[in-house]
């Protein structure tokens, strides 16, 4: 019943539910191998039932406040999503990551959404850092976290096996300050 | 970061989440004995750790897909909230119920907050049934099965021993189309 | 071992338990049809391992006093049985309820059983309030609720879904002084 | 609610149950002494809440099929019990064991309730080896097996340390047609 | 990464772990009916996915310091083992086992490694008791108690059905004092 | 009863186990403030069940194969360790650490039971990539990151809150070709 609307073109971020299952499994059957390039994101989803047993997964994230995961919704269908996940609150960390079906793409919907998000765990749930890990040649994936204002920290070296090969794994962060500033750099540019 | 306003006057409606144990507590604290008349609804929740372990039983029942908390914020102070249980989207079946500090009644809070509520769980999850339960002399809550246009299926009599009495307990129920035409009654009442 | 006569008819009470998975399974395979005609009682023993889980499932809430399974052996055969559940000794409730086989109906097995039962949550377990819930249509069960000396409390309209129609389900209750009354005169009655 | 009779002198065996906490809890604090004389039976059972954990533990026994408990009440007073534990009906082992407050000894309970649970494990469980394990000095306890026929397999050497000695253990055993043999010759001997 | 010499052949004694899955599966493969003789010992290990599962067990057993198995390897090659199970430290009473594919017999790898395992349960965990079971006609398992020094306790008469008959358990132990006696007198025989 | 010679000076690297609650709580004794200096290792071992508990609770990563643990003896005790985490044999990756008591450090003890360590996980378990987390403060974990041929991958910044600082965490890593050279090389260093 809870939505944040993204912009003027009908693009809204809700919580994502367990209830949600067979949207949730279009979504991922409509962008399988796009979503699947990098990571294995959604791959233990097939059907309804272990959709379902996926986002219970990542609603007791939730109950644990160690992380949630919301969808974005446009024109109401459901056509990715961003997450928090490894959050934790007391040493005033977390990961933060997305995915999206290829179709919806181009939009900036993941930028959108990330930032609705980000302000969250900042300003409400007082987190310090806020990380990003990506393949590093999921060229789309850094050009989010560069578009959101995060600094490189490092490449975990062949850290992330994936399809038969040993991908490096680069980590992008950000820090309370440096959001606060890059979000009045990003309104300053979204004028 | 979700948020659903209920009116005018700065009252929301938001998701009730573990990490709003110290928010909970509070609300409780200044409602015990109001919220306590009838039920003992939030009495194991008597510090923040307790309280975190109450949310975090509600937060589980959403991942179950049996119920859910929302929190009703007034000028960003929790004050009370509304909640399913006994959820059974399969069976078409849930229970509604509520608490709510003595500061913030009076304003129609909960029949604004419940309307929002039932009319997610009618259209958006398809329940048929939706119940609420009081004791005998709990006139404010009976009251509100009232003004949302319920029916009184019943009394269980003596069903529930509360601080030395056997109360009855009040079955009030509203089907989903005539939670529609109740809407629509509500709405030109409220013109 | 323990063994409670019904009556002249070899009919008799015990304890059932996990291991008469295979007389419990040839219990309801001898009735399905007509003890599934309005709920879905044993639909989950289909075989020996399922009907033992489901008669485990049965202890445990002996093991945390929530409930009790009897079978009422007719000839040495497993025709039937009662049972508590939903027992809250601390709250003083609990709801009963029973199941049987076609053959053996119309000798008044249930209403003896039920008459030994609930004696014992009276007397023996300190249980005040006694529900009975029936679908609306089961006539059978609702004259026992009738001869055991219940009063219909109500009606949860349409609550009870089973083979696509929506159900009201009756809830009868007795009091514990109700029932000593009833007892008094079922004895007289038997005389 | 269910009972067998022990003889004339109004003693019973009962299914001893969760329930029976503050009856379970009287019983070891009358004979705690005693009772534990040569093991440590009962010992973490020392409030009701104790108490209810030990029988909720022991019901879980029965739910597993693995053992189940027994009291044996005297003039309507808990006294002691049997027991069978180790119970494994597919291999057709099982254990059994007993324990008496002080003011109960004497009347041969045990020897009569341990013939009605013997009879049982043999003839409706299937049950081929009944084992019986005490201290060698615990001359009650051996003299029981001797009078239901049992025999001595051996002596686990210094297997039991208990208050600071390393007891042998005795362990006797009867077979399924041995049993039958020495209910005959029992029966007799009663005579 | 662990290892001990067993004797100038290459045979050694290794910490039997959860990643040894396939080595297990083929060793169990390799004397599946020679060690099957007379228990079922790893018969639920039937592929590799089974077979860590049945290590992951033990290593369970590990960590709540019941018992440990360890693997005897040759030249390489897992071939047996030997463990302990029901060990008890605060009682200082501990079982001990092995199993041996069977081209690995006839070297005396059991009494070496048991050597091993004894000492250390003696002298670093100060285990008093420990017993050996086996089944009578187990000649070659029997033999292996003898030559350990230990003392024949008894007979569990008809204790243990396999493959269609009940056998009899021999029960061995050696106590501490007896084990240091018997290794000095083993190491006599060693020269 | 395992050991691995680390030298010629007594030291020794074994596996630690449940067992050792009381000697590892007296390593964490003689060393909690120099170990804690820059993390919270060992924190929650305060007695001997605590500390046990903690040991358990590295028990069970051994057996769900994500994890290890060996205490280092010097003189026959245990005066620190290293271990594996986050282990995943599949991914072949897995972290390496070490804790030890300030008496015992300038003698490479922690670099030479690493580099059995590395061995074992690049040469039995198929490990790819070894990675070492460090406080940028904390030097002496650096260096040793550096003798044993490590490559600093990156900072993660201000990730690491600690006794009201955060602290950056310096991320280095070696792969398994990288680690067999370093051996090489450390091998002729240490002629």
């Amino acid at each position: 019943m809870y939505a944040i609307s993204l912009g003027d073109d009908r693009a809204e971020l809700r919580p994502l539910e367990p209830w949600h299952a067979e949207e949730f499994l279009a979504n991922l059957e409509r962008g399988r191998e796009f979503i699947g390039q990098f990571i294995p994101f959604g791959s233990q989803a097939v059907d309804v039932a272990s959709a379902r047993e996926t986002l219970q997964r990542y609603a007791r994230m939730r109950a644990d406040d160690t992380g949630g995961y919301h969808g974005i919704w446009l024109d109401g269908k459901l056509v990715g999503g961003v997450l928090t996940l490894n959050l934790d609150a007391e040493q005033g960390n977390c990961e933060v990551g997305c995915w999206l079906e290829p179709a919806a793409t181009g939009r900036g919907l993941i930028t959108r959404a990330m930032r609705v998000l980000i302000d969250w765990v900042v300003e409400e749930r007082g987190i310090h850092r806020i990380e990003w890990v990506a393949a590093s040649g999921n060229t789309a994936s850094i050009n989010v976290a560069r578009r959101l204002g995060m600094t490189r920290d490092g490449v975990r070296r062949q850290a992330h096996p994936y399809r038969g090969v040993r991908h490096d794994l680069e980590v992008w962060s950000i820090l309370a300050p440096e959001w606060r500033e890059a979000r009045a750099r990003a309104a300053r540019n979204d004028h």
